[in-house]
């Protein structure tokens, strides 16, 4: 993949491509559902569609609804994950694994297959036990706060929050992952109690951010660990590839194979329509549109990043 | 990830690096099990174990039993479907699928659940699918041949060759995937016969091949499709970065997400002990030692790579 | 449950009972779907509709298509069943187990949990089973044979036979069968070979009967064992007992619970559209008629014998 | 099978049987494991073993620890079931399937396949659905109390309770049955909330009766719904026989079967080691002993009933 200096001196013009691919995915825009199990989510409108881009520079480049806030849902999956491993470190693999699942996102039958270890982080029940190793002794509130001061930091935006009324909803329709809890915590597979893992995790699925914002706080995983504009070390640099590789092998549910075979980067699918994509060496991506595929990714979401792939060469697979 | 230029004017020696990640391999030689289903197998040698890279420049670098030939078992995968597709385009994607499996290699109930369209071309019931479309319409045999010119071709080998005791053994011994193939028959997912796509199925396994002439025959993959000795256009870049992406995320069983996790590169391991790896834009790696872990995938051979991966900074993550 | 005798004494007329029963079934008479897997079966008239009974005392009472012979397909496991027990003891369970198995009739998933040992002798794998051990050392020829001769010595009529044409288009539709007979040879369950074991199990499922045959053949469970018209031991009390509580749990598939709860008797479903079904100590009943219900099971049979159990009182659970 | 009369006048002396029965099951006393997942059941005399029978004339007979209490578990799923469909009729089927499960107790994967229906009411699953429709919009506590009043009027006995500890302890351990009842729910199978229908499922697993208690109790089962002592009718004739049905489909977890081919009776087991089963036109049996085989059936009390049926000749299959 050829680096992005030598890119731009040969004529490419991010902020025309990333016109051209919103062009592109015009003809998915409103098309498929939206996550309806909870109201908020589904009174979203249908027809938006952002895309932005971050580099190592600090310059963004964004078209459409890139700096409208949506619910990023298990997008939050990728931070705690990054949070959690450095708090834990690789004792976290006890308590979950790092093999794609094969099974829709909320499936339950692994779990029981596996005896409450959830085959990865990237599916809700292994999100849920990342929530809890997250809070690591601490109160739930604390975790969740941690969480949004990383958010905060990385994005450059003090205002990142929770929004309430999402929370509350996700809570109030929580049946599914209320019975992964229960079932990970009769295999002994939690450290803290049901509610306290389910606190942190229904508030970190209802933080609500931006293209602009989510594309700018994943900046650090794109380089190896490191904020390229802070110059903080976020991550070791093993860990940040490794967070990648799950990205890549777990990152979209039952979608993951084809995203990869057709976007071909590290990536995370949230159902609020947002999609996450990281450029390594180069910079990260972000998607948004609410209409989902069958598989809970987002349809015109898929369709740009596709496109955006093909225009631009990056791809990690040559 | 910088390239072997740039690596190699720093002072990266690969001929010393690969014989101190031999080294580092020592611990691991001779232990795991070897592949027990069919006597050949069994009668290898458990303390064999062999390292290759193959360079854009044609140069390749090898150390211990690199150039001992051995079973390459389902590595063949990848070089049937880039000959598949090749011959059938997209169509093959009605046929088999291309999602991560989540379940061990011969898993029949993944195929129950889908109908008889396996889910993705690198578990033993797509391989078969693979085998039956590579058939397109001529005899097994045409068939076979095809895969052996190419092979031979792409090693500059004209000696490659199926080994026969091994393929009448794997006929034999074929229990299981003469179900899966008569399962995927039953939901009308075969062109040809089960015994067709068998036959070339059990041989293709049975190919006889060293690590230096895996790594220089898969040398396209790491190139867009063309090989860079002959200038061959072998695959579309498009077709050439899917396969990559394809053995990312599918390539190991269900050691998939640990390789990629601990590895971070393409690649496909085959039962006889051998692993072959993918560096994009750089070269290929194969690495061979008949002890497996419990995932079938070559103990000593997974941990070299891990090793070789960390001492050369190979990964697609960065 | 009062003794036939009783119950004639009182008044009961069996034959205006049965006819009473036809015209209950009327309106499910041509309704439900023909197995259309091959040819043969879907030819038949899907407007037939017959039933028998046969009694103690060498008296059999029959209604609408009861003497027209049909193909009798899995009914023909539970004699299969009788014989093979009768060789080889309960060193048969062994090979196959005799818990309801919660599953569709062909399913190959509990195959693979279980490593090869069918869930009972009344799904297709745990039949396949039985007709490897009934073999026992001899051609299948000959245990073919064995199963005829019974059937004919049971029913008195030397003329019952294989449809041939049925037993060539099962064994060429059989991908599905072929694939759960090598999927337990895989896993070394069966004792003789595939072509051997699944040569008697489709010739078994092929042979042709009336209500009225089955109904007679039958006699011996209801009688612990004993043929009450010959005398003649068939099998020891034990062993009828057994067979009969497997028709109870597991005779109908995914129906087996709906029947016991409708019909409350040991019975065998066929998807030629019969059902045998046992009233222990009194006699036999066999119903037919082509259409199934969405488990496989007839539909205007079952909702006969439901109500010839209504108007008789015949049922075990009181 | 001969009625019990007859039976005594030829010289049945039903004492001397128990007697006899309880010196057949004594090498099994003490043997098995102890439901260990709550501390109360796990301090349990594993040396207790009691059989009682009931007759319809008012006359019990009993031997060894038969008078003596013991959590009746799982053995309530059977009076819950005739409540909850006296109450709400045929409508019980929309939410609870009666077909045999094939999986272990707690299986959780059915519940995913089938959509939140558990597969019959005597899994744990269905029984908490039961559960939740006898409460039929009252309280929990009226449900319960509902519960009680029929157990005690049944069984003579106004001192017959909840034992308050036990059902603490299975609250505070119910993790599984947590996760399953959110599962229901979140699938719309609930009329109440989770809490309210595990608070009547705990208490109802926490109910303490002796063996002539509970076989006291079940006799309106043996005669066609109506309490042979009282002249009550508890249950219709229909409703009656098809408990029975399930009983015998349904009634033993994954031991089913099993129970069926040695017993030849409907039955339910409990995990605390009791065992109630139905002779049909006869009386009632129930066995204790606290050790358990690997499919949570008591060891002893199933071997005690496959005797005391050999004795008797007690057997619906003849």
């Amino acid at each position: 993949m050829a680096d992005l200096g030598t890119m731009e001196r040969s004529g490419m013009d991010l902020q025309a491509i990333l016109e051209a691919v919103l062009r592109d995915a015009e003809n998915y825009r409103g098309h498929g559902n939206l996550a309806g199990y909870i109201p908020a989510l589904g009174r979203v409108d249908p027809t938006k569609l952002g895309i932005a881009v971050a580099l190592k520079d600090g310059r963004s480049f964004a078209v459409g609804d890139a700096d409208e806030p949506f619910s990023i849902q298990s997008i939050s999956y990728v931070f705690a994950l990054s949070l959690a491993l450095g708090r834990t470190g690789s004792a976290l693999w006890n308590h979950v694994g790092r093999e794609p699942s094969g099974t829709p996102l909320n499936s339950i039958v692994q779990l029981e297959n596996a005896h409450g270890k959830p085959r990865n982080p990237f599916v809700n029940s292994g999100a849920i036990v990342v929530s809890d190793r997250l809070i690591d002794g601490r109160s739930p509130d604390l975790a969740v706060e941690e969480l949004l001061q990383f958010l905060r930091a990385r994005s450059g935006d003090q205002s990142i929050a929770i929004d309430e009324e999402v929370a509350m909803e996700e809570s109030n329709a929580g049946h599914l992952n209320r019975a992964l809890a229960h079932f990970i915590a009769a295999f002994d597979n939690l450290e803290h109690g049901v509610d306290e893992a389910l606190s942190v995790y229904f508030r970190m699925c209802s933080v609500t951010m931006s293209c602009r914002q989510l594309a700018r706080a994943a900046l650090y995983l794109a380089f190896d660990g490191t904020d390229p504009l802070s110059g903080e070390s976020v991550a070791t640099p093993a860990l940040s590839r490794r967070i990648n590789s799950l990205m890549l092998t777990c990152g979209h549910y039952d979608n993951t194979g084809d995203f990869a075979f057709r976007v071909g980067l590290p990536g995370k699918s949230g159902i609020g329509g947002g999609i996450l994509a990281v450029v390594p060496g180069v910079g990260t991506i972000c998607a948004w549109s609410p209409g989902l595929n069958a598989n809970g990714t987002s349809l015109a979401g898929l369709h740009a990043l596709e496109k955006l792939v093909e225009r631009t060469g990056w791809t990690i697979f040559v």
